[in-house]
């Protein structure tokens, strides 16, 4: 019973069960630390920055006090030392790729915009001359991108082309008549778009292009473009732009478009890591092929994904401590007494809709920490192979997209559990769901990620059977024809019928199971990669448009074994989470948590295994039990589980937050107890009406 | 092929295929027409209203600015005329119910803003004054209320108790003495909060509150009250408030906060229709019982459901204009081919996104359709019994929730399938959802409403065998009791599968038929009923605490019976509608397009199916499948679909509907055409190394 112990009196809303010896308690702080993980450190520092009310958002201003006030907190992050952990440590930075993202992840708890700005200006912009420059342009540029003497700008994605990279139609010709490059947009759908700095701030901007010399295209490079006279603020003469306007949200940032006719800039503007042209034109890189070069380069792009997963996170946290711990307070209909309103946190309807996010939740935040671990052993050297690159690449497009999209659902469910309160900005949730929403197409569209993910899976799968003889080959065959009875005939699903029959307590104990768990997911991926590899077999054999037409008939299946993958990589890291979890209270809690998390991904796909014969429709009717039975176990833990995120008031900043329910339902409760006490409370028409009927029968 | 001749070559996305003779085509005129519904004439005035420049929302503008706008607008309506209709015609207006409501759905097209501040100050404070109040109350404030002169309030909602009115604090208590009621707040949680109006603009107020007198309290009546000194715009004494402050959107109306302390008004204040008191402070009304009084009065509430719901429509319809009419411009990705990038509209994934979403907002709109025209039936007083308001009270509660939420995921979606550009807000995705998330919560919390609605099939469900003789009810049982031996022995399921054995095919005929869905989404929500009145069956005999513990327990099943049957009403809506289409072609679409509807809402619920033995696994395997080929079929007919809507580019307003995208494209395509064919075009890396390669081996 620490957890009573340990916590004010005031915050506790629930009189210690009857069984509360056996209760287990989560203890908070070492909890959060657990959540905090491996930068915990820098965390704290930049939670202790993102509580400075200089760098909170301010509602209501336009987007051009908005964007003014943004950039001056740019300058802030600058002179507190918070933003330049990435660079070399011969420049000032410390060379820490993990710890500038987990660093740059918190501040989304400020403000979005500030924390996307900055990504545009040190993580985009800054991370590109780094990675895809060389020496002579760190030292030209690097400096005066860290002290933001040069906003610049991130210019890849175009009108015409968003997610597709490599079609980008920006060219930069090489002229060996002057050694120059000549960038230049040939129509309007290759204007640059939606450029963070563009509109305003940006002087200079790393610009994608395809780099043309002595007639070929050797495909999507970057180049230094000077962009703005620094003095006038004017666009350079052959450089003009527009503003995007406002958004959706992010409006602190001023996102534009550019384009560039016939701009001439020096031969060695080319950050020409990956690939070079000398005074004559010849090309040369140390990558041989060109695809390969082509994901190498954009490979440096992966901590844009990564950063997001972890802000997705990071604000869902927020939204479900200020929900939850208004759903102690709030009450609202008196369903057990006449007297007494139940608190909207015991009703059952409210624990699902917040609890099963809770559990995501913790979920996403322990994949995430895997990703971000992932992440520095690559950017740090220490295990980066091409087979880490790929790894990380897909874990990053497997992991953002399902973290993004919860983020909005997370904000959304919270604002409605708050019901009328919820919209009011003083509370939060709608600003940072509309801050948020671009995360879901931004740095990879979503649906696009999960296709590369997919393709992967494909991939993995292809290689597993290259090696292996016709013969087995065969067998695999047989065993999904196989399959296919099983589906026909229903026998698997009879079996485990059979097996089940009159015993629901052991289907649940099944499910409840962490390799029972771990079985049904896996298998469902594996599954659906094996059906969609097999009804694609011979796309290669068919024309490029038959071939395209077969994937597309597929296409909704690929992307769900994708997401599947990734739920199981999401559940895989709650489970090892489970280990590092000392305390054995903590644990069973957390253990409750990660089996909610674990049933809802089964619930929620319940027809898939139902069909195909891994379970039994009386096994399946147990899932929503359990559930609701994990429901209950939770809820005493609920704003323990919320206080371990870590984030206080500062953080939190949201009025339904703060306990002022709480206050406002004691004084209601106190007034009509006092009023029933001193015999001053009218009496109800309906009780006189009842006592009146009494008296005549 | 009429519709490859009725419209400009222009907007034609695809060429006509090979086996376009045998192709349906839609009558766009037609349907549009049908879709306009019984008050057609009312709707296109009042969309060549919101189609003015002056009525639409500017972006950008602070609150304040906003407000002072829309309050204007308001003037503009009301000197177009256009916000009178429900009123009584001795006062100008013109007795029409239904086709206010129609009128002013179609003003959220326009600034959902503008809709809602026209809402609270027509239909629900000038409402209200007409509804719950007698002929010298209207007399008294009704011209002024209509003419804007006096701007005012509806004060229900108090900041501790939103959808359960009944509970309101304030009371208003009758003092004999001098022939007052004295309004006031007991407590801070009853202060009135998210009043529109309230914060800058209500000149006077309804003010709901407990009426007490002689020591009675007599429930929740309504009180007319100044708050504010006309001239000086300050409050009057005793009446005190507060801003609301920004809002997640709606952003044009000045909600605040109001509280009232000893506030006294003349006993002729109370609007008097359902309860009134005399000069003794004697207590009379028309309607005996309390609770049913609460509800008539409480009923005339209904209208504001109905028009959120007929909004949340037109939100849907605009958004998908916009989403629809990009896909089939906007190119990505060659996949079919080295040198033409597919539009979006034809990847499986995108239609499945948008195609599902258009289907149900079909379904959503012709059962808001009949909604309407039910709410017309009663307050025009045609069809106005007890049953008749009971009916249309279940209707809105049951419709609201669906198309509330809907509008919000159609919008998301929609501006996800945009990209980058779906959240710039000259594409206004972002703006409607902002403005249409409080949708989801006012005028009713949707999950309250939902409760609402599965409390009124239970009572029916309940009556069915109130009245029959114990024998039956045993049947009855045991028949529930052979149900669960089903689900025990999977029985059913064995016999469905074996007379499915072999033939996809023709369970395919059986899921689309329109039988075979009407059966499966019917006896879906009779068998949820049942089986929640079973599990209930007893909660009287229990306490109240234990009965209450046991209703939550299944609340969960209780409002997914209440949304099945809500999906059931859309359904059998649009399946109604389908006979109502006498364009041969235009039925054949539409039929495929509430398959697509049906079979969505199967898929989704498919575990249920299962694992209740309506569906065998074979069976259950097959929809997903024809759904994958209704979209395929739709496909051609998707732009015609949403051209039906009626909405015009004054209307939709978003960049990416207008064509320019394809502008873009085809501008992109002609340029690379022409630098194909003059040979300027550089040669790509890759295919130089194939051919070497080639000239290598």
């Amino acid at each position: 019973m620490t957890e009573l112990v340990d916590r004010p009196a005031g915050r506790r809303q629930r009189p210690a069960p009857a069984a509360a010896a056996a209760q287990p308690a989560v203890d908070v702080a070492a909890l959060g630390e657990q959540l905090l993980g491996k930068w915990a450190t820098i965390r704290r520092q930049a939670r202790d920055l993102a509580a400075r009310p200089e760098l909170h958002k301010i509602e209501g201003l336009t987007h051009t006090e908005h964007r003014a006030r943004v950039f001056g907190q740019l300058k802030y992050l600058v002179e507190n030392e918070s933003v330049h952990r990435a660079f070399p440590e011969s420049l000032g930075g410390s060379d820490d790729h993990g710890g500038n993202i987990a660093g740059f992840e918190e501040l989304v708890v400020a403000d979005p915009s500030l924390q996307i700005k900055a990504g545009v200006q040190w993580g985009l912009f800054g991370s590109a001359v780094m990675h895809l420059g060389t020496a002579e342009h760190h030292a030209k540029w690097l400096p005066g991108i860290m002290s933001l003497e040069i906003p610049g700008c991130f210019a890849m994605t175009e009108t015409g082309h968003g997610s597709d990279v490599a079609s980008i139609a920006t060219t930069a010709t090489y002229d060996p008549a002057t050694d120059e490059f000549v960038v230049h947009t040939p129509f309007r759908a290759a204007w640059k778009d939606y450029i963070g700095n563009a509109a305003n701030d940006g002087l200079g901007a790393v610009v994608f292009a395809q780099l043309v010399t002595l007639g070929v295209n050797h495909g999507v490079h970057a180049f230094y473009v000077d962009l703005r006279d620094p003095d006038t603020r004017e666009f350079l003469p052959g450089i003009g732009g527009e503003d995007d306007g406002i958004k959706g949200g992010l409006n602190g940032i001023d996102n534009g478009r550019l384009h560039f006719t016939n701009v001439r800039i020096p031969r060695t503007n080319l950050l020409n890591r990956y690939g070079d042209v000398d005074a004559e034109g010849t090309y040369s890189s140390p990558i041989a092929s060109p695809g390969r070069r082509f994901f190498t380069m954009l490979g440096t792009l992966v901590q844009g994904r990564v950063s997001l997963d972890g802000a997705a996170v990071a604000a869902s946290k927020v939204a479900l401590k200020a929900a939850i711990q208004y759903a102690t307070e709030r009450r609202q209909f008196n369903a057990s007494s006449h007297t007494e309103e139940e608190v909207l946190l015991d009703y059952q309807r409210h624990q699902k809709r917040l609890f099963t996010r809770l559990a995501t939740t913790y979920a996403a935040g322990f994949a995430h920490e895997q990703l971000l671990q992932k992440f520095d052993n690559v950017f740090s050297g220490a295990h980066d192979t091409d087979e880490d690159r790929q790894d990380l690449e897909t874990l990053a497009a497997a992991l953002k997209p399902l973290s993004t999209w919860h983020a909005l659902d997370t904000l959304q469910e919270c604002r409605e559990a708050c019901g009328g309160a919820g919209f009011l900005i003083e509370n939060r949730f709608a600003s940072l769901r509309a801050d948020l929403d671009v995360y879901a197409t931004f740095e990879g569209d979503n649906t696009v990620l999960l296709q590369l993910v997919a393709k992967r899976l494909l991939a993995d799968y292809a290689k597993e059977f290259r090696s292996v003889d016709f013969g087995v080959l065969a067998r695999y065959v047989v065993g999904q024809a196989t399959g296919t009875a099983i589906h026909r005939t229903g026998l698997r699903q009879v079996a485990q019928f059979v097996a089940d029959s009159g015993s629901v307590q052991k289907a649940a104990i099944a499910l409840r199971d962490e390799e029972g768990q771990r079985a049904l997911l896996t298998d469902r991926v594996q599954t659906m990669v094996a059906e969609a590899a097999t009804a694609l077999r011979g796309t290669g054999r068919l024309s490029q448009e038959k071939g395209a037409a077969l994937f597309n008939r597929h296409q909704n299946e690929l992307i769900e074994a994708a997401q599947a993958h990734a739920e199981l990589l999401q559940w895989e890291a709650f489970t090892d989470a489970l280990g590092d979890a000392a305390d054995p209270g903590t644990r069973t809690v957390l253990t409750w948590l990660r089996d909610l998390f674990g049933l809802s991904l089964i619930e929620k796909n319940l027809s898939w295994y139902l069909m195909n014969g891994r379970l039994s429709m009386q096994r399946g009717r147990t899932v929503g039990e359990y559930i609701n039975r994990l429901l209950v176990k939770i809820r005493p833990h609920a704003v323990d589980l919320v206080d371990a995120f870590g984030y206080g008031d500062d953080h939190v900043r949201a009025a339904v937050g703060t306990g002022a329910e709480r206050e406002r339902q004691d004084e209601a409760r106190a007034y009509f107890r006092s009023q029933r006490a001193s015999g001053t409370a009218p009496v109800d028409e309906k009780i006189l009406l009842a006592r009146t009927a009494g008296n005549r029968s």
